[in-house]
């Protein structure tokens, strides 16, 4: 059984990917990236959704140089209450530089450490527009470059799945697939509960509204007595 | 003054690549890479070159999710013992898989961070010509990525001044540029003093016999009386 290295957040996109890269007949190795960022909730959802995914999982440890993010800096204010047209205007406070390259810069390592064919990234264009790191020509050239750089060379393949997708099109494949969507984790906050109100928490609110069914994520806090 | 990331690993090449970044007019920004390599004596040197340069430098931590590479695992054997032309036969199991995509990606982070328009790597073809991202060929796909992949975009540059340089020839332009050669490690070993039967020791020394002239951290390791 060929086997695929998945990024792995937390967020409901990466969580389809994976069960998607499943679907596909291969066997999953998820890599979680403890970066420094401003909370540990969404690696503790990731590692439950590779459990309930049966999928091997890696937590990779990493501290940048830096801290020029609202993802990484606690003093940096979160983005919070703007809507789609206001969040698109330009690239976000919560961009990381080079996030996704680093991420699947180690992915790559590990993929021919393992002798992966693919790195499967849950990264689309419909809501963050704003991420450079998230369009098909980065994940074009960066292909070339792990072609060029590494022992595999053009073996590895990078997939992007739902690359041209929009939310509420990713979580309707994520509730055929069986995504245990509850177990996901979007806010930018990592509060017990999702704050509601930064741009992650809207996009998700905006997608579920739109499909017209509760996010079970919140259900899930509801029967933890966490809301009232 | 214009800032250039320079990846420091405490050998020749690297600290020969800094002098140069500081002499073409560049703020030297250092960063050396704590990535779990079987010793830590690099990571020391690295400092010590740093501080010599009156350049900044920053330590990035780092834990792969493998093992894959002698450099890695202490478990594997290091090459040693090997003539030039064995050692070129085919990548050496001191191969660390995507290392300087790696290195590289968390440098482009860190330029774009601090508005750096060149990353500096002293990579080089000649002695270990096995290595895949020692290539310019690499080096050029990776651009592309930077490019395509972060805000800075095609703003970063990627600088392997040595890439065409024999190890002599890195000698003789560290020399000229006073590079402190007495505070610099090669050894893939890492203990007390360099063990001269690995690959890195064998080229280093060769390339001193070449030159003629004695290496001046074998003659820092004797003033300390480590060797008779």
């Amino acid at each position: 059984m060929a086997s695929a290295v998945i990024l792995l957040s937390g967020g409901i996109d990466s969580a389809t990917t994976l069960y998607l890269a499943k679907k596909s007949g291969l066997r999953p190795e998820c890599l979680v990236f403890d970066y420094g960022q401003r909370h540990e909730r969404e690696i503790l959802s990731a590692r439950k959704i590779a459990k309930a995914a049966r999928a091997a999982c890696r937590v990779v440890s990493l501290r940048l140089p830096h801290k020029k993010s609202a993802l990484l800096d606690k003093k940096s204010p979160l983005p919070a209450g703007r809507s789609a047209g206001e969040i698109k205007k330009k690239i976000p406070a919560t961009y990381v530089p080079a996030r996704n390259l680093i991420f699947l810069s180690i992915a790559a390592s590990y993929a021919e450490s393992v002798k992966a064919g693919a790195i499967f990234i849950g990264a689309h264009t419909d809501d963050y527009s704003g991420y450079p790191d998230c369009r098909k020509i980065f994940f074009e050239a960066f292909r070339k470059a792990v072609a060029a750089g590494t022992k595999a060379g053009s073996r590895i393949k990078i997939c992007a799945p739902l690359l041209d997708k929009k939310k509420c099109q990713i979580i309707e494949i994520a509730v055929r697939l069986g995504v245990p969507l509850e177990k996901t984790w979007s806010c930018y906050a990592g509060g017990a509960e999702p704050c509601g109100v930064c741009d992650s928490c809207f996009f998700r609110a905006r997608a579920f509204n739109e499909l017209g069914i509760v996010d079970p994520a919140l259900g899930a806090v509801r029967k933890k007595g966490k809301l009232s």
